[in-house]
């Protein structure tokens, strides 16, 4: 931490500060500059917040040094994080991954049909919501714990992996025992709470990042599940607040290779939240990968037109599979593979940029 | 809503858009343009979601004309809401309220010595936190429920109503044994099982804004709390993430008489986190008032350099003093009264607009 | 400037930096931490652009202990800037000011009836465009140098000082032969070219801030105009781009108080441009005065439905004249008084807060 | 464009309405809802602003239906267009084009290297600044002339195009004489009497985005160059204004897809200014192509450790060189292909991705 003194700061608002940062348990060291005194602070700053010295008489700012994450930094673990699913499924690994499936559970043939054909097209993670969170009270909220079974059923079925969100401490228990992938919402991404109690099981969790959370906030967030001990963690990009109404929200690539550099976990890309228009998700899907993302999730209705949420934003399964080989060339340009067929050499000539 | 069809849409394309309206039970109204048809949807659209018509062969895009909110809005009560707590305090009325006090409960002495201090200047309702949400999880927690004793004897000896935070939904109960508001901090604005929880139970809640909430999800947010039968909900600015790092925060002071044009719910304004600043705190609680707030909530600590939290934002009890002469003024520009002493015809002239 | 390296940066990168930094002709000052290294960097930065640095091996990044700006800030000129007219009108003294008028000049008819109206009312300087920057190129871009002439008459025969607005460096010569103060619009603000021809010319500026631009960006942009030799800048805060589409602008009146820390020159608030809502007006030109602001800038026009431009924004006459008590209370919040009738002592019971 | 009345307007508020709707030329269509009435208004909205009827009694809102932009709408022209440059490299068409060069002409010797090196990877268009403008008035203000001059010289020997800034209107002449595309910077995007200018000549103009302006102000601002009559606007992203201050922009690829959809000028994506960071250049590269931009347009110089301008988010001429089997994979992602070698046959196992 460096804390620099207003123009003129007395000598005794100097060793005021001096004393306490000393008090602290920090070695302080000043430096006398031209224009300004500037004390740095030497030790682990993580425990301090800059905003408890700012008040000390003479103090013009403070600056951090450090990230005030630990466990998520790449200074703590250098190797990637590779989560492996029950179902073999590798997140974060070499090949980059394709979560799909409806917004929300609506029925047992509703879920069937669209992750059969999933399957078909060789995804192996099935997103399915159970729990809703909605802006509106009076819209639908989701089918709860008879979704989760439906969930589980195609787990058995069709051995897709399952990825459903969670949205109270509450119901961590009842989810985990249902899903593979525990996600955490954008609108709970500071609820801490509940980042808590998905710290405290062994399910990996998705962390979305709420739409106004700077990166560091974000990567605190996950330093709250992995604090609890749970090392399972991947984020999620779902898209930011900005000022465009033209877009429901603005998908924040720039993030994808910035997390690469200052963390190890996954980082997972959501389009379909991200741009919340369907004409933008294949194109957008394949920028992700090109930038770098460890893999996507994408919302596919069988018939979006009859969806009981977030229909302006689901791709049919046949908009999927004619976007694939696309983005089999977009993961190569990251120096990356899709394991999802259909292979690239067969595919892409014909469809490549069409969707 | 109104649904506005793509140029050049295809006949067939209209006729599902009218099949489909009318398949939702409302009653479709067609309109033929120069440029574009439009189909406006007559019937009560809250149920609807925008985004579920999207998606339909010909529509370009969909306007909302209701407010999605019902029991906060203005349609629907045209009076103000007016709150009065256990000690006579109304929130709402003729009179704005001033609630101060620190940021966290840190022991009995440093309660009692600012809450003494605040009730020396009028002062009738405490903030004061006992469970705390903190960005990073090695930041202080709050002392959680022995804090809240000490709150509860603040007002069993003072008479002096309490505000302090609850995370989840299982401390709702807890926290309301001691409190008289519970507040909803500004990252659980969207915890839906907490909004619930606290709009099962009879205390006034105070819900914060998310630093990226639009007005009309801020509302729907009360709304959650509203339609769980709980009336007495507040609304509070504390500062919205915008891109100047100069700032913390910007406080948004434009919801203020945006929210008395929208709702009859009171709006509280809290220039300590909206601002960040304790030198803008003072200024920025005169435009507050002046702009038609019916309360501010300031964070006061008798030793801010010895605060555990939020130290840079902390006035003194001696500020508050000083700047309580000019918020009389303040109040009075927006045709209002402050409870709180010292007189505005004593104490102004000296001190107006020094702090 | 802090120069804060990679956690392990090699020895002889570290040196590399040292060497770096000294060829600039700075004096570096190494800190070594327990995880970072930190390099001071002692002389006067301005010169320096801090990216110019980040690119050297071993650097994490580089932090500006001074603001770049140097004639704008109070480090160099404590005292305020008063700005004084021809008709006598002080900026920046003890009284706030009142700038009013209409978006833009019409006819002669149009001008007169609204700028007597205001004389009426006290206000003695008339704000009106002649040149009108319009996001449409199909919109009415103003009658040009016809509304000088216009404007002058208004000057001449009431004796009210102009401001008006200059939309490039070769309208200058033209706009200052009839203007008493020259504004420069929020989209021109980062104009340089403007700037510089501003700023080598005699009559005062009136400086809108651009809607996403930084306080450091913008006292930037006020020291070309000083830079060039012209001291006389006034400061306009005229509403930030944020992301609720519910409003035009976000009024941003936390900087009133900011740069009063920050800079000797004067603040004038616009609620007109800031809020873009005609009922909004009232309460947050008071909130404006409260705030600190050195006056304001306020669109009336005597017919708002026929104006062409801006008449959702403008007030009448009479509003601004029910307004008028009210801002007399909110500049005593501040300390202040207004030049302009009515006195408080007289209108101010009735008619506080109802406009 | 759709006009709504507030609840419970009065029969006599309709009327005026109406009447005035047909006083502007228009055709009005009234349709009563439940809760609302609501009047259509037909025929060319586009002279009209929304904001001139928000004025009206009765009136809650004013809901646009067209864009306001007419010339630069795929509704006026729905085949792309395609500039040529003198040399041959067409913008618009199958191939995607890479402009690179060093933010500023600095010395001869400087420009020859880095565009000789350029010209050996196959780039065709050479990127570099005359006029800078810079946020600060004591950075370094470009060369002027002389760098033109300089640029001229690699146009005839080594057959590049070049493009670079202007930034007066007065300048407009000048700068056509040497380049090939001139360049309006993001600050200057609604700097009217400079796109007039810009307009009236008959050179392409590269316009780039402000960093707080909406897609449809951005076409608006393209639309006061086209209503001048020059048909070739290409349109730049090189970031937004976001929140997050670890990242100098918000390099938003979203509107690629979008303008695609919106307009029928080519869509160029600048990566350096976009992220202002070196190594995130390379995935935001790959990332815009795969979004299916028409072109890149990259900051390289030969020693980005000696540069006087941006050189934290310049390239080396050898990280392009790396960079480039990746982007020929993020090409074919979007059904694209690039002229620049080398091929992706050769080089792409080794290399994708390592940058």
């Amino acid at each position: 931490m460096i804390i620099v003194l207003r123009a003129g700061a007395a000598p005794a608002e100097i060793e005021g500060v001096l004393a306490h940062v000393r008090a602290l348990g920090f070695r302080p060291h000043l430096s006398q500059g031209e224009e300004r005194t500037v004390i740095g602070v030497i030790g682990d700053e993580r425990g301090v917040e800059p905003d408890e010295l700012t008040w000390l008489p003479g103090v013009e700012k403070v600056v951090p040094i450090l990230a005030p994450y630990k466990l998520a930094s790449r200074d703590f673990q250098a190797a990637p994080t590779v989560i492996t699913l029950d179902n073999g499924v590798q997140i974060g690994g070499p090949a980059v991954v394709l979560m799909a499936g409806p917004c929300s559970v609506e029925s047992r043939t509703q879920t069937f049909e669209v992750a059969e054909a999933l399957q078909g097209l060789g995804v192996r993670v099935l997103r399915g919501g159970a729990f809703k969170p909605r802006t509106s009270p009076y819209a639908f909220q989701g089918l709860g714990e008879p979704a989760l079974q439906i969930l589980a059923e195609v787990r058995a079925t069709l051995g897709m992996a399952i990825v459903t969100e969670v949205m109270g401490p509450d119901e961590v228990e009842l989810v985990g025992r249902y899903a593979d992938v525990l996600q955490v919402g954008a609108r709970n991404m500071q609820n801490y709470r509940l980042l808590e109690a998905v710290g405290r099981q062994a399910r990996p969790v998705l962390l979305k990042r709420s739409p106004s959370a700077t990166t560091e906030e974000w990567l605190l967030a996950a330093e709250y599940i992995l604090a609890q001990g749970n090392p399972q963690v991947m984020l999620c990009e779902r898209g930011i607040r900005s000022y465009d109404p033209q877009l429901r929200n603005t998908f924040d690539l720039n993030v994808v290779p910035l997390l690469k550099l200052l963390t190890h976990l996954p980082v997972i890309a959501d389009p379909s939240h991200g741009t919340g228009r369907r004409d933008l998700v294949g194109p957008m899907s394949r920028a992700a990968l090109a930038a770098g993302a460890d893999g996507l999730i994408v919302e596919v209705h069988a018939h979006p037109e009859a969806a009981l949420s977030d229909g302006a934003q689901s791709l049919r399964p046949s908009d999927l599979a004619a976007l694939l080989p696309s983005l089999h060339h977009a993961a190569a340009a990251a120096g990356r593979q899709m394991a999802e067929s259909p292979s690239p050499t067969t595919a892409a000539q014909s469809n490549a940029g069409q969707v």
